[in-house]
This record gives C-alpha cells, sequence and structure tokens, in this order.
C-alpha cells in the first residue's frame, strides 16, 4: 500500500502506540511488520474504459486466445516473470523444521531479492505437508501459472526427489536453492581460490563435510568442474563404499566420490588436503586445519557458527571463506539464484542445466576480475554486476544447451 | 519492474519492433502485455546491515518467534493482507472449461481490482485439475501463508461442496466470488429497485432464471434478507418438488424456494412477477417482460447479451439492470469483493458469514442514498466509497457475529 518502501538503514518504525511490543526493542521485528513484499498492479484502470480492457469484456479475448495457443500465456500474463518458491518449512536455515508459516519471513526475504537483484516476481509458497508424493503433485497443480519453481528450505533427501520427479513432470525450471545455489557460488568462490593460490582444480584434493542437500549438490558441482580428488564426510565418517550405514543418496555418492579410498574421520581425510569445504554444523579443531596442504583453501559455511573461527583458518590456510557477511569472502546464494533465475526465464528455459549453473558459477567469478585476492574470491551481494553477467551467461548456456524456448 | 503503469486511458503500447504481432490492431492484447501486476519489495534492501535484518541472520529470531506463536505471522509477514485467488478454469467468465492457464488474465484481472479498490494483496492460482479432492485437499496445503481464499470461476455444482469443505478445513475465509459477490450486489440493487418503486422485500414475487453458482447463492441471499416468495427456473423449467430430474444441490432448493409450488416453464412463472433475476444464457421474449406485474424489477445479468435487451424491457419494467458497463445500473461484483475481503481481513475474521454478506449488501445500497433513481440503484464501481463503506460495514458485522480475531 506504501509508495516508498521503508529503508533497511534509516529505520523508522513507530514504537509507541498500541502495537508498541516488547519486540520492538529489536530492530529486526519492526523492520518486518506488515511483511516483506506485497503484489501491485502494471496497468492503472481509471474508467470504465480501462475496465473493460483489463476486465470483462476485454480481458476474454485474451482468455480466449491463450486457450488456443497456450504459449500466449507468456505474451499476455505475468507468467514469463513469475516463479513459486515452494517450501514445506522442514529445513529452515539453521533453526531446521519450525513448519511452513514460520518459514514464511524467509520465503518473502528470498522474493524480495530476486526481485531486487534479478527483476523476477516471486510468490512464497509455504505447503502445510511434509509428504513427497503430496508436494510433488500440489507443486505440478500450481504449476500453470509461473515460468519457475524454487524449491527452498526441504529437508534431505526429500529434496531430492521432489526436485527429480517436479523437473520431470513440468516444462519450466525446478530448482532446489539450498542444493544448486550453494554450488554455484561455492565453485565461483574455488575457481578464484584455485587462481589465486596458483593452482589447478584437477590439482586439487577436496573435502566436504555434509552430505545433505548443500554437501551432495557441491560434489556433483565439483565434480562437472573437473576437480581432482573429492571425498564427503557425513556426521560419522567418510563416505565410502566399504560402509553399511548409508543410505541411497549416500551410497550413490560413494560411488562418484573419495577416488583414494579414504575411510575414518573427516579429521583424518583432512591432513594433508587443498581444500575444505564445511556444509554442516561440526566443528573442525584448530590443529587439524593446520595439518592440511600448505596454501589451504578453507571454505567454513556452517551459519551462524562457521566450522572454524575465520580468524584461526586464516592462520594457515591461504583463502578462507564463510557464509557471514561479516568477514570477507561471504558465500551468499544472492549471488547465484536472481541472475541465474533472470537468465533462465528470459531463455525461456525448461529446466536448469549443469552447463547452466557451470556458466553461472564461471560469471560470478568473473566479476572478481583483476581486484582478485585472497580476501576477495567472491564478489560483494551488491555489486550490481554480478545479476547481469550471471544472467547473461546462463542465457546463453540455455541456448547452448538446447533447453531455451525463447 | 516498471515504476509508472501504464495506463488503461491512454494507451502508450509500442506496436513496432520485431514484438509486433497481428493482435496488436486490437487494444486489448497491448494493454495485457507482461501480465497485470507484479511482486514487489515493500522494504529496502541496499546494504549488509539492511541485508542482515531482510535475511539471514535477522530474519531467523521473526521465523522463531512465529514457531512460537503461529498469529504473530499476522504481524510480520503478508499474511494479514494477503489472499489466494483460486481457479480450476472450468467456468471462466461466459467462456466456460478454457482451463487453468487460459483462466489466468482473468485471475490477474481480479488481483488488480482487489489491490486497486480495497487494497488487498491477491495471488492468482490457476488449478491443473478439476477433481474436488484434489482442489480441497491442494488448497489446504497452500493455505498457511494466506488470509483468505477467493475461490472463482469453478464450474457448479462441485464449486458448492469445494467450497463448504475448504471452510470447514481452513481458519481463514473461504469465498466464491461467483456466487456470493453477485448474490450480494443483486440484493443491494434490490434492496434499492424495492425502494424506488415504494414496495418492501417482504411483498415481492422473484422468478431466478439460472440454477448454477449465481443463482443458488441469490436465492440463499435473497431468502436470508425476507423476499416474499421466489422461485428458481433451471434450463427445463421451474424448479419445484415434484420434479424427479434434479442434482442434490436443486432438490435442496426445492425445498426452500416456490412457496406458491408453481410448475412448468420460466415464461409462465414471470406473468405477474414483479421482479426477474437473470443469471443464465438464455433469453426471456418481450412479451413475457410485458407480462409481469406493473412496476417491474428487470436484472437481466447474463453477459454479453442479457435475458432480455435493457431498451426492450424498460418500456415496461420501473427498474432494468444488466451485467453490462454501457448501460444504467451495472451489477458487477467489483462493487463487493473489495471491500468485503477489506473488512473480512481487518477483522481477521475466520468465515464470511451470512450476516457479513447482508452489511456488505446494505452498505453498497446505502451508497446511492439520495440520489436513488430507476436508472441507479447501484452505485458506479469508480465510487470510491463504496469499498470503505462495505468494508467498515462487514468488519463491524464480522465483530456482531463473532467471527473477528483481531
Amino acid at each position: 500500500m506504501t509508495d516508498s518502501p521503508s529503508d533497511a538503514s534509516g529505520l523508522a518504525a513507530d514504537l509507541s502506540g498500541p502495537l508498541a511490543d516488547p519486540r520492538d526493542h529489536d530492530p529486526v521485528f519492526p523492520f518486518h511488520k506488515g511483511g516483506k513484499i506485497e503484489v501491485r498492479p502494471t496497468v492503472r484502470v481509471r474508467d470504465r474504459a480501462g475496465l473493460s480492457l483489463a476486465y470483462t469484456p476485454g480481458v476474454a479475448r485474451i482468455s480466449e486466445a491463450i486457450a488456443a495457443d497456450p504459449e500466449l500465456a507468456y505474451r499476455y500474463t505475468w507468467k514469463a516473470n513469475t516463479v513459486l518458491i515452494v517450501t514445506d518449512g522442514t529445513a529452515v536455515l539453521g533453526l531446521g523444521d519450525i513448519g511452513p508459516l514460520a518459514a514464511l519471513p524467509v520465503m518473502e526475504g528470498k522474493s524480495l531479492l530476486i526481485k531486487e537483484f534479478g527483476g523476477v516476481d516471486a510468490i512464497p509458497m509455504c505447503l502445510d505437508t511434509k509428504d513427497t508424493d503430496e508436494i510433488v503433485d500440489t507443486v505440478v497443480r500450481m504449476a500453470p501459472g509461473f515460468g519457475g519453481i524454487i524449491l527452498e528450505d526441504i529437508s534431505a533427501p526429500r529434496c531430492f526427489e521432489i526436485e527429480t520427479r517436479l523437473q520431470d513432470r513440468l516444462d519450466v525450471p525446478v530448482f532446489h536453492d539450498d542444493q544448486h545455489g550453494t554450488a554455484i557460488v561455492v565453485l565461483a568462490a574455488l575457481l578464484n581460490a584455485a587462481r589465486v593460490t596458483g593452482r589447478a582444480l584437477s590439482d586439487l584434493r577436496v573435502v566436504i563435510s555434509g552430505a545433505g542437500a548443500a554437501g551432495v549438490a557441491i560434489t556433483d558441482m565439483l565434480l562437472e568442474a573437473g576437480i581432482g580428488d573429492l571425498a564427503v564426510a557425513d556426521s560419522r565418517a567418510i563416505v565410502s563404499a566399504d560402509r553399511t550405514d548409508l543410505t541411497d543418496v549416500k551410497a550413490d555418492l560413494a560411488q562418484r566420490t573419495n577416488r583414494a579410498g579414504l575411510s575414518g574421520s573427516l579429521n583424518e581425510a583432512l591432513v594433508g588436503a587443498d581444500v575444505f569445504i564445511g556444509v554442516s554444523a561440526g566443528q573442525v579443531p584448530d590443529d587439524v586445519v593446520a595439518a592440511m596442504a600448505p596454501g589451504a583453501i578453507v571454505f567454513a559455511l556452517a551459519n551462524p557458527h562457521p566450522e572454524v573461527h575465520p580468524d584461526v583458518a586464516r592462520r594457515t590456510a591461504a583463502v578462507v571463506a564463510t557464509g557471514r557477511s561479516d568477514y570477507p569472502n561471504q558465500i551468499n546464494n544472492v549471488l547465484a539464484f536472481p541472475g541465474l533465475f533472470r537468465g533462465a526465464l528470459d531463455a525461456r528455459a525448461t529446466r536448469i542445466t549443469p552447463g547452466m549453473k557451470l556458466a553461472a558459477a564461471e560469471a560470478i567469478s568473473r566479476v572478481v576480475g583483476d581486484d582478485l585476492a585472497p580476501d576477495y574470491v567472491v564478489p560483494s551481494v551488491f555489486d550490481t554486476r554480478v545479476a547481469a553477467e550471471v544472467s547473461r551467461a546462463v542465457e546463453a548456456a540455455a541456448r547452448a544447451d538446447g533447453v531455451a524456448r525463447a
């Protein structure tokens, strides 16, 4: 209802009056009052002639045209620029299974960011079911009016199956951001970390802590990008073919990783490793980080508490990145998803291919350019070149991969 | 993405260039290009501090608060002001079953109007299923993040069951606009038509043509308002208890209507009737209209072709209304749903009661005030007093009926 959005850097919330609340001492609460997004007309209806164009009888001609040729929906409705952000509230930030309603503020935040940085309209959709079949069926039924589906904060391993089944049934991109968004930005940072330390990806030995959504997607992406060797640890040990306690997803992971045949603990695997990527809640002792190879690369992405404190890691590692905004090299999905969906929608892509994700990662790393330094392997999330570069690269990759329809 | 919405009364669409299209000779098509609504941030994120408030880590505190107290979602998300507009595309305008995607332009139009006139955010949701159980389950799963559900253009008789079952399962208003929106405006017009012709509702004998969604809802509403006698005709004959071909819904209708025990055709029933309300695609011959009681009231609402031409009806009837914007007395749902939902959301109503609908109808009729005349029994849809009056009356009725939660 407001024409002048309130400003995060100049809060002016009214803390007095009948709505005063103990929470108002925390600037986060007044900032979120009334939510963070709205739906607005893009056309104005001021008289009967306008009403006849926007609504009956005029709109019937648009509906008839789309009924005759469904592709026209991309031209005469909001579909071409609008995506659903779907969650079941089972893996929200670091909070876990807090339910669909409590996930809504996060989905609104995502909607805000994808509009702000990518110009994409996004609808939060917080589903009151955790059942895989129900989620898939529900999203398929909702899909006609949307140009893409972003899955968000859905716990593993259901997230893998849900994404795969939805993409099989829909002809618009289905993208689980906790997997691929994170993986894209990790690869972007790793490309630059390798460059600044003078090494090739193919020479790196990588250890990933965490075999959930992000861990699996990072693994896939790094293998796709030609990483040398890679092992994944879950909360018990290194994922290896000789373990008998693996889920299907992890057993599959064991087939594709751990070329060196490591077994045992994460800490053992880290001795002499070139790269540590933490996407778990666990901690890594200081001396284990120190036992990594010279010029080590440490991405400690657990939030809000990185697996190792960045100041400590920086004593022995050459490059350190975290998920935090108050340290250098913030690995933030915001670098990826707005430009990625901008590009995918512009190409009217039917899916997000590995090539499109790779193109996004390379575009993010390219923006750093000649400013590359150990403390600057990823651009700032406020660097407006990022979304523009990513969308261009993703759109081109969609065409190259033959999934573009526009 | 635009700050200055294009204007229906001053179309300036670019008809040249690569997007030129044969449809561009019709002003409706350029008007709808890119759709009619967008999602926009209401807060601005310009720096890391803003990002930390709007998204991680700040947003986690909002999510935790809502997880602990779900009612806080009404304060710290868009839920309090946002509704879903749900259709399956089976009964779109006069076009029938054109499917969910072809219904999207109409739902966008509805969203535009409810924001413009009621300040309510509304999300078009065009479902790819016609199965009653699937529609109900899908809407229940989508519901957590929304303050209300508007059902739209769902064919009878499924629309009755879908609405009832959804309202039973949800604690937010569920409202099938084709039924109740139409009924509210019809009653508003009838209140004034009775007044301008000097009669009481309880003295009127009414014949309704059409036993679909609108016909059933108008019947319920007029009975609630204390109409004297009322009979309904479907495409075959007057609905009466002695018919053996009635659906459950019509059999129920037969129990509540036709006190006079009429049978036979619509035209027979109209002889001597005070009021004709047409919500069908049928036609009524001129001489039948002339055979109604002196001072007859004719609401010929079929669109775009009224059951009797208003110029013809006006020769013998005292008051004539249609659904058309180019004749006096336009019966348009836009008079009802924006103010109704504004009031229901402001009261945080758990449902729309008969009292709230009655209050809405009375509020609409009140706006006409002393300007009442045979050709002015309902206000203009552009009369800004309407939504304000309706919302105030509906909010008060919600409190009086004990369904308000705010």
